[in-house]
């Protein structure tokens, strides 16, 4: 999407420079750097140390990743070691796991003399297949908003609430939460965005409400405590969220505080939908809350607040006494029965068992 | 309660500086500075600035205000300019209307001559009956934690959530919500706090962390998304938050994402409990959600934390990028239907116009 008017992916392989280059998003909004992937440590850090973050976008890091690692050495034991290596940066994120099988499975049939140019094409179509899945869901999540203005007056703004970061910015590009709402700009549909901060690491603040700004759509950043007040005064439309997993029977794993918003969305008859790239479905999980493992990330990221001080560099304040240890579990649990749709690239579906097969029947399990 | 193992009110009369003193929160958790209020302007400012902040104590501090005017210029004029100008420094809070009145009527029948005396001698009565009531808020809510504590196993710890500071710190002393926890202490039952911390003024973080540490109150700092995620894995065991404002029926006015809370616990069968002072019940409105008006703050509390920077002092940090606005709705409304029962200092009742009625038959309006 846009950045002060140019087009950018998240992630892109640059010709001249001959290495793949990341927006480097631990200095968004206040810094754009663009930073060169070269190393294996290069791609591994960037997963881990989140240069980018975002289920969709760490797939794609990883694709490079391998493309890159098959030009310096295209033996299997290379192939496993890398495998081994960038599975372990994230080793929750499904995406990667799933891009990292890709590759190797495109790859491992092949002579090491024809592994580098096959991964370096495959990559590039891991990359692209990730713009065409977004774009879809655009497509799809803008008819949901299209029914909602036409119940509006004209001219009237349908307004959504957005938590975490499902931009362009956690994908290749459009987002995946986002991608509707980029469509019905362009539809010249009138849209005003709640941007949740998204505590602890404000990935609303800081991502979202960047990507708002760059393409002029209409957004407050809110604190993550307004929303339910916001849907019990008619003042949301429509939530949609992204997912970092789906189980098989529609439960969504998503950043920490998503359920208290899909409850407040159920309390008040606000449509809550949640769009995603069907990679992100885990189809060997079916109940969410029971199943799904929640990664518990350090304290200091809830006891202290990172953001650009006074004299314009970054800084980080301290907001809790001495002594005072954070609880800081990353991600929770959505159950179905909260959810209205799942928004994926082949189209919209009921989060069940029976709504998901019948959209993925090449993929469903026993 | 104990500030460093000695005892503390959070506004006292100092009878050797012969003012009122105060706690100056703004400082906390970082500084501890104890500030002199002796003129009429030093009082509104420290309820405007929130230098003092909590309904009760903030009621407090204007029967000081009152009692020091009196002083002053005991005339019937002074003492309509100073209720004027006091109500307007926080005109929401009900508690502050009610101390204001209470104090007015005292004095308006006494002759000029004994309106310092008497006064001075009604501060002082408020203020003991705040300590009084909030006492027996805890003697009540003692007895939910005492039998939650008797269904687990010996020495099994009793988590409870809070949200915001309904502490000591916003009363003249024991606090609200927190008072049933310094009496579980004090009774030897073991209880761990998950403080949220309250999203955009961090009163959570900042002064309830801190009265927990200053007490030995096992607890974690969390962020504001994360306590639905703990209901639903069995981490919560019952939940406690003050309010400002209660209305006739029940419903409960309270910080920005006290309903997120309640409709968790709710989801979850969490019991959700309110501790208040009868004072915070407005006997006038009926239905919370239509007919509470909702302060909307400035965006900055939003855009920018405050917190301690690494070389000690205070500063803040802006999270957003330029030109994304804050949207910053202060308070929320919580239906009756999502709350157990409510703590007055008479004992616990439903949160129903019956429940209310039945516990306040001298209070309750036609």
């Amino acid at each position: 999407m846009k950045v002060d008017g140019k087009h950018y992916r998240s992630i892109w392989f640059n010709e001249e420079a001959g290495c793949a280059q990341i927006i480097d998003q631990r200095w968004l909004p206040h810094e754009f750097r663009v930073v060169d992937l070269e190393t294996r440590e290069d791609f591994a850090a960037s997963i881990r140390d989140m240069w980018v973050r975002g289920a969709p976008l760490i797939g794609a890091t990883a694709a490079f990743a391998i493309s890159a690692e098959m030009k310096r050495d295209p033996s299997d034991a290379n192939l496993d070691e890398a495998w081994d290596e960038l599975h372990a940066t994230r080793p929750t994120a499904i995406n990667l796991r799933w891009a990292l099988n890709e590759m190797r499975n495109t790859l491992r049939p092949l002579p090491e003399a024809e592994r580098a140019e096959a991964a370096h094409k495959r990559a590039l179509e891991v990359n692209d297949e990730d713009v065409e899945t977004n774009r879809m869901i655009g497509v799809h999540g803008l008819e949901i908003i299209r029914k909602i203005a036409a119940k509006k007056k004209p001219g009237e703004v349908v307004n959504i609430l957005t938590h975490c970061n499902a931009g362009w910015l956690a994908t290749v590009d459009w987002g995946t939460a986002t991608s509707p709402m980029y469509h019905a700009q362009a539809a010249g549909i009138p849209i005003h965005i709640w941007v949740d901060e998204t505590r602890p690491r404000n990935q609303g603040a800081l991502l979202t409400s960047w990507e708002m700004n760059s393409h002029d759509i209409p957004h407050h950043l809110i604190v993550d405590n307004a929303g339910g007040h916001l849907m019990q005064h008619g003042q949301v439309d429509l939530v949609i969220v992204g997912t970092d997993r789906t189980t098989a029977h529609g439960d969504v794993c998503n950043k920490i505080g998503t359920y208290l918003k899909a409850l407040a969305a159920y309390d008040n008859n606000v449509p809550f939908y949640v769009a995603l790239p069907s990679p992100t479905i885990d189809w060997t999980v079916k109940d969410g809350v029971t199943e799904i493992p929640i990664e518990e990330r350090d304290g200091e990221e809830v006891t202290h607040v990172q953001g650009k001080l006074p004299d314009g560099s970054i800084g980080s304040v301290q907001i809790s006494p001495d002594g005072t240890p954070g609880g800081n579990p990353a991600f929770d649990v959505t159950p179905r029965r909260l959810i209205t749709g799942l928004i994926t690239e082949r189209g919209v579906c009921e989060p069940s068992p029976e709504g998901l097969a019948a959209m993925f029947p090449d993929r469903v399990l026993d």
